[in-house]
């Protein structure tokens, strides 16, 4: 078959952007070659827009069919969190069938080298950048984003997010020549010479397993950095969030027939109502990379259980920010304030815990009690939420019937100090949209542990009162060690303090943003420059994305004989 | 305390031959900067070498006293497969004292950075290169290697592979800058920027379990990959090969001392009779890292058990050799018998299994039967080791009494070929020396399978006759995927066959070695150029050294501000 794209033509446009990802890796300045803002999808505006919806919504009710060998049945049934019934209907797999396809042409994916993987996979990002607009909405009724977030999330930041998984593969892969000429000299006799042909190898079939609230943005690096090794890569979405990782399967698998290689590289494994194939899936000897988003519980299991695999997993952690002083008190409530308000706080990165000195601390606008902060920045939530539909557009939907019924459990747990507000969805009606939470807890009594020291996913934040800023940062390190973290937070005008939680950060592995008042927040981290996580405590298996997020997905091979 | 050596010093010194490291690893051309003759050592020959037999000597009998904290008892008594006791007593630990002392110094030492560590740590390999001649009688008297091959496999070629593992994590921890400044456009309003910090933290404590065979050559890799990445480094030395790697810390220690930092960041846990202490270090929570050479069994074990820890194992194997075709018949016979031949077949790496089709093959000496083929090679060994003092010289002696049982075991297995034989030891009568056994067996018997799927570590290797050379490839397919392998030799004139075995070798994990006749073997490997084993088939998890060795041994920490 004679291939439409060849290697070349994709290499020609593709290279570029591939050496400048690796320039951005290695200096993590910023780069993106992904546009944030609607308007560069197109020259027409909000036609563009329109042709975006439109898109989106030609596929509803409509069967996927991605001529995946081995399907015996088609299942599917997700409601938006909007409300929508999407009512698209995906292939399910006969394993049996699919999985040995899914391997048979891995031998000339191997073959393509490392260089050609990465451009192919650009290729895949390009088209599906192509339809971020599209994907934007796929993306909100899905995880119940609002559209903006849908479309920075799980549009150009998810691309970036693959870009730099296929740019770590292809650094990683080239590492090691394809060739070497070896001789060791023998004093008087004739040296020893060998010739030594070294070749990346894929591991097998890698499975990427989605998560509900960023089935994009959290699935892209594990599935790109599994392709561009050279394995197959099979996507089992959360069963909520089908649609968005459907089209990514759908677009590679177009990309890889007109480049020559065989679609089945890249296929969807989406499954019936409670069937729970994850597990399943995850101890098939023919899967030996594991990405995983999602539940502690699920992903331990995953790490206990599926030991013919590499396991690469992000769980859950209690994100924690402490406030013992402010150089710049109004902009610590406005950032703070849009931190624990965007995406009604269903981020793996939002802060949870907000500790604070019960006598207080001080800042530019004179002394503050402990209530007088978290009055403060109740009431810069407030504010910031004030206007509905401005609120709707950063809050976006709960995700779930779970973190609803999670909020109202948890403004029993203390004096709250910001009630969440239910707000109606000008545009849908069913939506489920509510502001955060603030509740009030005293550090030093042991009933509150409970509540700060476990995740409660959503728009729920505990303003803890600690003895002092020692305290907050052993809290700090406690909460690290036990629960695990995403992020850390820390505002502070003292040197000292700043060194204390810093050393507290670097060594219980977390990372940590210090004073933020302006436009970044910690729950936003930029791909090619930011690590989301560490790896290095129990929040998460690994971090997005490093060396070691790629270098054992593949194995060198080589061959030497006598030259 | 002012530090004896500085960094300054340290860097001045070793940076240049980092640099050459760094540069090896990437070409992967030859070099080394240990030289691999005795007369290096030194400018007096003969009196250097007995110089390195005096200084050894001088440590039987003694207490090798580390100052560690937590001592609590002394415990040793290894006696030399040579029949030497040594009688040299070790430090058992307190590892309630021990554990919390070590990791006093790891935020000394992480603060130093990368390139001062890795300037230390080639300070230590400097201080073990000089009294390499004193380690060779170490690693002789407790592996049972002969003494030549004592010297160079355990000490240059270790000393490379300790160099290579620091090369290795020096470029992984340098790959993202120590600080960058990021500035994303806003438009028209003012940009936004951050100045961002960039730290390489260590995981914890790395615990290295030694091997009998090599305690240095095995140890070095994960020994100088932990320490370079940050982590403080506990050495548990197999129970019969103490001294060699009780000299490396006492090294280690007193290099660290002099470089002004705290010498616990490496120790000894050496431990009493069957008292089974492995299970016990790498199952504690400040166990973080964990290098195995050994069993599978146990390093099913610890991959099982040890999962607060990052876990790399060589394991057992099965080694294939294919013979289909000889150009060099007579070459291939004579690089065979060594490889069988070299410290009585007891490395990881030599070959076991001899595939042979039973209607024989076509060589440069025209065509020869399998019985041919394998009295051929039976000869040839019998050549190789026909001098006792020569074969002395080549076999060393039989590492501990399972070895021998084992080898007396296996001539009842198929018919014998080559015999083997018991050579007195000129210098040490009770040494127990072996020449290799070949055992004749037919694959096409199932009750042949038990003995050749099996590792059978020793002088034995099995000549199994194959119906043809595809079932050669076929069983060799079925052989590494099963039970693994570190290496796999073929001899082969047909392209279209070495494309089999090579597809084979790529789709299976396993390193390939293609018609070698001269003087390198199957069973060795270079450092900076080969990689020992490869980590993708059952015999280990692990490569030495890829990137993928050290990417894991340390995190990013990543510290974010405001510009």
């Amino acid at each position: 078959m004679a291939a439409e794209l060849t290697a070349q033509q994709l290499t020609a446009q593709h290279r570029p952007t591939l050496d400048r990802a690796l320039e951005a890796i290695r200096t993590r300045a910023y780069w993106s070659p992904h546009p944030e803002h609607p308007k560069a999808y197109g020259e027409n505006g909000s036609l563009d827009l329109a042709a975006g919806k439109a898109a989106f919504d030609a596929l509803l009710g409509t069967r996927l069919d991605l001529g995946q060998p081995g399907t015996d049945d088609w299942v599917g049934g997700e409601t938006s969190p909007y409300g929508v019934e999407l009512g698209v209907s995906y292939p399910h797999a006969d394993l049996d069938a699919l999985l040995p396809a899914m391997r048979a042409g891995m031998r000339a994916w191997r073959d393509a080298g490392a260089e050609t993987r990465a451009v192919v996979c650009l290729e895949i990002l390009k088209r599906i950048g192509d339809r971020t607009l599209e994907f934007a909405h796929a993306v909100m009724h899905t995880s119940g984003q609002a559209f903006m977030m849908a479309f920075q999330a799980g549009g150009p930041h998810a691309q970036d997010r693959g870009l730099e998984a296929v740019a770590y593969a292809y650094a990683e892969q080239t590492r090691t020549p394809d060739t070497a000429e070896w001789t060791k000299p023998q004093g008087k006799r004739d040296p020893l010479a060998l010739t030594k042909r070294f070749t990346p190898v894929p591991r097998g079939i890698g499975l990427v397993v989605g998560c509900n609230t960023f089935p994009t943005w959290n699935g892209y690096p594990g599935l790109f950095a599994s392709l561009a090794t050279g394995n197959a890569v099979l996507v089992k979405p959360h069963p909520r969030a089908v649609l968005p990782l459907a089209l990514t399967v759908q677009v590679a698998r177009q990309v890889l027939t007109e480049a020559g290689f065989d679609p089945n590289l890249v296929a969807l494994a989406a499954e019936r109502p409670d069937e729970g194939i994850a597990k399943t899936l995850a101890t098939r000897p023919e899967v030996r990379i594991i990405d995983y988003t999602g539940s502690t519980e699920f992903g331990d299991w995953l790490e206990a259980n599926a030991r013919q695999a590499q396991v690469y997993t992000e769980k859950a952690g209690v994100n924690t920010v402490i406030v013992e002083s402010a150089g710049d008190y109004r902009g610590m409530l406005a950032n703070l304030a849009f931190s624990l308000s965007l995406y009604s706080g269903q981020m793996c990165t939002t802060p949870q815990n907000l500790l604070i000195p019960r006598d207080g601390i001080t800042t530019d606008q004179g002394p503050k009690s402990f209530d007088e902060v978290v009055a403060d920045l109740a009431q810069a939530v407030d504010g910031l939420l004030g206007d509905d539909t401005r609120a709707v557009g950063l809050l976006g939907a709960l995700v779930n019937p779970g973190v609803k019924d999670r909020l109202e459990a948890a403004a029993g747990l203390g004096e709250v100090a910001l009630a969440s507000r239910r707000i109606a969805h000008p545009e849908f009606p069913d939506a489920v949209v509510r502001t955060p939470l603030i509740v009030k807890l005293d550090g030093a009594k042991p009933d509150a542990e409970a509540a700060y020291m476990s995740e409660c996913f959503g728009p729920v934040s505990f303003a803890v009162a600690v003895d002092s800023a020692s305290d907050a940062a052993e809290l700090l390190r406690r909460t690290v060690r036990e629960r695990g973290a995403m992020t850390v937070g820390a505002y502070t005008t003292s040197p000292e303090f700043e060194e204390e939680v810093r050393e507290v950060c670097l060594e219980e592995a977390a990372q940590l943003s210090l004073n933020l008042t302006g436009g970044v927040y910690v729950n936003q981290t930029a791909a090619f420059s930011d690590f989301h996580g560490s790896g290095g405590n129990p929040a998460a298996n690994a971090a997005l994305t490093d060396a070691a997020f790629v270098a054992n997905r593949f194995r060198v091979i080589e061959v030497r004989q006598e030259a």
